[in-house]
């Protein structure tokens, strides 16, 4: 593996588990069992290490969100394609947990968290679109856009709900609890099939946790 | 106006117009043209302010929500119970924008911030229980603490969602914005009303708008 790559993911692993805001570049190195000149070599401090993760996770998302197109044609397509993506955001999660402090101090990702939270809202607009087109929902146009606005929060504010709420699931529980949450918004808009529909998504949530 | 009062209406104003991260004692004191001896008299630091102002919101928050039992009998009723929670909180908005970061900054807060959320969530059940009792709305037991959940997050998110999103409505916007959006949360529960509570409550945020 490359020393760069090296770096980048012990990086991501230190400020997952212990929080970015208070590693510095000689915590990082000290991770690393290199010296700081020797990581200085490959990355000039922090700030850069973490616009090189911000890199990695744009592009993983890029390819995620841009796959909304098409390949979405069931209600468990639907399941698996938001699990995947909270999946990633999951690797990710020292961006998300306090996103607004994120921006605050690291202001040029602002605008680039902005383009991945409106690539989210298309990716959302996407799969609804063709859940409606395949007849699966029936949403009243005037209720839409809350409904997108209510998932797209759910996508983003997930890890600080659950930050805060100081609960003490492990991650594949939190995620698949959130999958859960997002597609319950769906149900009150399949009429008659919701109920089944409903019965499908709290069975597949009780087997996923037995797994 | 006491002394004491005044310090803590100044460091409201200060914290909700720059943010409260940034600034220190002596910006505090600054900004009530008094040395910051004298504010070290009435106030030892920064952090005793801070708790003093969660106090204050602590204190209005619990007299707001207890109200939701019985006061509640309309979806009139529950939009403005909304705009007051919403108006609450957004008079102490700092709180808000970055809540995960002031936990952690503050931990003497963190669990006075799950009681207030727990009041919260307590309010939404009991708001929806009446509408249920009064037949308003008629939620699937399955489906509501998917509901509360996705309310909950509303009305603990919205400033954190409005700054990432960058948006620049003004207050009394955005106030509005938010309780169309939590309001229309219940219209898929509302049956054959739903329409026409809809119509009501787009109209209602139009002329609100005007106003």
């Amino acid at each position: 593996m490359k020393t760069r790559d090296r770096i980048l993911d012990v990086s991501l692993e230190l400020f997952n588990a212990e929080g970015e805001a208070k590693q510095t570049a000689v915590d990082i190195a000290n991770a690393l069992d290199m010296s700081p000149g020797n990581l200085y070599y490959h990355f000039k401090g922090k700030e850069p290490i973490i616009e090189a993760l911000f890199d990695r996770f744009e592009e993983e998302m890029q390819i995620i969100l841009g796959g909304s197109h098409g390949a979405v044609t069931s209600i468990e397509d639907n399941w698996i394609f938001v699990y995947i993506v909270l999946e990633e955001i999951y690797d990710f999660r020292f961006f998300y947990r306090n996103v607004g402090d994120m921006m605050e101090r690291y202001p040029g990702l602002a605008h680039r968290f902005r383009k991945i939270l409106a690539m989210k809202r298309q990716a959302i607009d996407n799969v609804l679109s063709q859940l409606e087109k395949r007849g699966f929902v029936d949403i009243d146009r005037r209720l839409r856009p809350a409904l997108v606005q209510q998932m797209l929060s759910t996508l983003t504010f997930w890890l600080s709900h659950d930050l805060i709420e100081g609960s003490d699931r492990d991650g594949p529980s939190l995620i698949h609890d959130t999958v859960l949450q997002f597609m319950l918004l769906v149900v009150p808009y399949m009429g008659e099939a919701g109920a089944d529909a409903l019965d499908g998504m709290l069975e597949r949530r009780r087997d996923l946790m037995k797994a």
